[in-house]
């Protein structure tokens, strides 16, 4: 039997203590011991809640017990996780965590000070849910040059997007209908502005480069000013929209970026709905793939947890390697990234020649149903090339990038 | 360094020679040393070839270097692949292999002679090409009880299957294309007729259930009786038909089977298109997950042997546990199964209220273009009472059952 502790009962917390108990037996011979959580840390007192046994306020009690081998962190946030997590690495206690805020900002050093004392710093659940997108980059992809991840990791914006598409709705009324139903935060700014994807995105670059990639530096742009009639233009190219997380290795180095996107039916995010995440990764060998599940929800990520829990125990005592450097990597410049857009224009403002004239040779888009503007798909050009031409035309209304395979 | 063999070298292990060579960084910096092919084992000469050097002809050459520690199988088939793996695994070397026929014949066992000598028997390529399947179950998978897997695991009649929905194809006449292209063996057999989906289902049960599937013992029917009228039915019903190999977990035990089937765009597997291969997977905290790449091709199936090739050299030594144990387990009897059925009915035999008599309520679809016939969708019903229907009607033309998730 080997001694756990979870720092955070909340949601996640919860739900790592009911998958250890619920498949206790199948953890126990994966593990080759059973696993038990002698102590939860919370501030909260959980009245005439069973939790109350195993309840501790103070993190050194469970850092001090030598018993204690295993620690599930899912408080979120930076403070006061960062230094907790810290403390039960230099006592030789292995952490799981599913804080993606903590993982993106402090991953690199976590996994130096977790090898210094042989010990392991493990965050399945921080990207993607219950989709083993870290183990597969960690462990499964090694012997790949990652050239390209793109994912769907946020399923708030994916479960408003979706209902957009099917039900043309305005994001606001979906929004409001998501926060409603629990999908959406009462404050909703992470998930619909793209920070949350952002954080997801810069641990997956940082696996692929093998050294940090900031955050800070990845272009950020949310679901907000997305309409009714982008899914409408969408729908007529046989596309959809998604908030792609993106980074890709080109000539100019990794090339990182959180944006709404219009991707066709071939592409394998395509057809991922709801609350549900995706992730697509290309590998210079084995070519296309992409891994699929439920990126949110309180048993799903729990899963993820106890998968981390299973490989600490497995392998308490000894660190496996993550290759995750804390030398900081410089992306590629996004204003020179190249890709083609599409932007709805005023009809009575730009004719079709202009069009052409300032964008180049490009495909134009008519719907019935919006008889005074038109869609136009430019050629490939830079970002900043394209943000010069749209900013300065009287008559562009909005604009969204074209992301093929 | 460390040093290494490749049995056969054909279509996948010259692939493996050569993602070692390509990937040699990646592969030495996540293995935490070098990889060397050493030998290469197989009977041709391979004149001109700079192969030559490494090439034997003698196993018991490979088998009897202490300097060997890794061995790739790629060779197919039972033997001589059986007993050249025995050899090297007896010998402490571990081997990872490719070979689905020799891994679903004799998994369990070759696991266990591999934990007798402290080295690995991995068989990630066996299934699923470049899709980490099999370390997804063994590894990242291993906290939840498997409740379902249903996979596109045989990239021929998957491109086939395709073909035929999108260009209104004949079976016989896609086949043809396909064997022209080097998408489908001159005997295809072993693909059209299911077999092949038969041995890799066997092998996802096994790990699902932690015992022995018997390929024998699993319900198998191929794509070879599917027609262009099947996939006009299909497109009317917003659905496709595609070869799905399934195992589920049921009251009365685990329900394997292979056979094409009628799924909804609903369905994961649904956009699952050419050669590509994806196996879903549900978990009882995880819900419904997907893995999706290329299944088949000499570099992704390469890329699997590789990744097996660098966790081998990370735990030489060691044996690390995969749960599949020899014992045979007995499958649910697959005609008390239950499901829903597509029927096609000669509308001169069968009137409707006739087919709502013998079936039970359904639905009715017609096609315009087929006026003398017409499908019928049946309510649940088991295999049995359902085949005992259809044999003894006079007029049901053919039938595919119905999958939901």
């Amino acid at each position: 039997m080997i001694e756990a502790a979870i720092y955070g009962y909340g949601n996640i917390g919860s739900g790592v203590a009911e998958v250890i108990e619920k498949n206790q037996d199948r953890i126990e011979k994966a593990a080759g011991q059973g696993i038990h959580v002698k102590y939860v840390l919370d501030l909260r007192e959980f009245e005439g809640d069973p939790v109350r046994e195993k309840l501790v306020h103070d993190v050194d009690i469970i850092v001090n017990d030598p018993e204690v081998k295993i620690i599930c962190e899912t408080m979120g946030g930076n403070e006061p996780a960062y230094t907790f997590t810290k403390k039960a690495l230099m006592a030789g206690k292995s952490v799981c965590t599913s804080n993606k805020e903590l993982v993106a900002n402090h991953g690199a050093e976590l996994i130096r000070i977790a090898a210094e004392h042989q010990c392991n710093y493990f965050f399945e659940a921080s990207v993607g849910g219950g989709i083993p997108i870290i183990r597969t980059l960690n462990n499964a992809l090694k012997q790949e040059n990652i050239l390209n991840i793109s994912g769907i990791v946020n399923g708030t914006t994916n479960y408003i997007l979706t209902k957009m598409e099917k039900d043309g709705a305005a994001f606001e009324e979906v929004l409001k209908e998501a926060q409603e139903l629990g999908f959406a935060e009462r404050n909703p700014e992470a998930d619909v502005e793209g920070y949350d994807a952002c954080r997801k995105i810069a641990i997956l670059s940082s696996l692929m480069s093998g050294r940090s990639v900031d955050y800070q530096d990845i272009y950020t742009e949310g679901i907000t000013k997305l309409t009714t009639e982008d899914f409408l233009y969408a729908k007529k190219m046989d596309k959809t929209v998604k908030l792609l997380a993106m980074s890709k290795l080109t000539e100019e180095g990794y090339l990182a970026m959180v944006a709404p996107v219009l991707i066709g039916q071939e592409h394998p995010l395509y057809n991922v709905n709801g609350v549900f995440n995706a992730v697509f990764v290309k590998g210079n060998m084995l070519g296309d793939s992409m891994y699929y599940g439920s990126g949110a929800g309180k048993l799903p990520t729990a899963s993820a947890v106890a998968a981390d829990v299973i490989e600490a125990a497995r392998f308490t005592g000894t660190h496996l390697q993550i290759d995750w450097g804390e030398e900081k990597i410089a992306l590629a410049d996004m204003p020179s990234s190249k890709r083609s857009f599409f932007v709805r224009l005023d009809r009575n403002k730009v004719l079709e020649a202009k069009a052409a004239a300032e964008f180049g040779n490009g495909r134009v888009v008519f719907l019935e149903s919006l008889p005074e503007e038109y869609g136009y798909i430019t050629p490939v050009m830079s970002e900043r090339e394209f943000a010069e031409k749209f900013e300065k035309l009287d008559g562009a209304i909005s604009r969204i990038r074209i992301e093929g395979k």
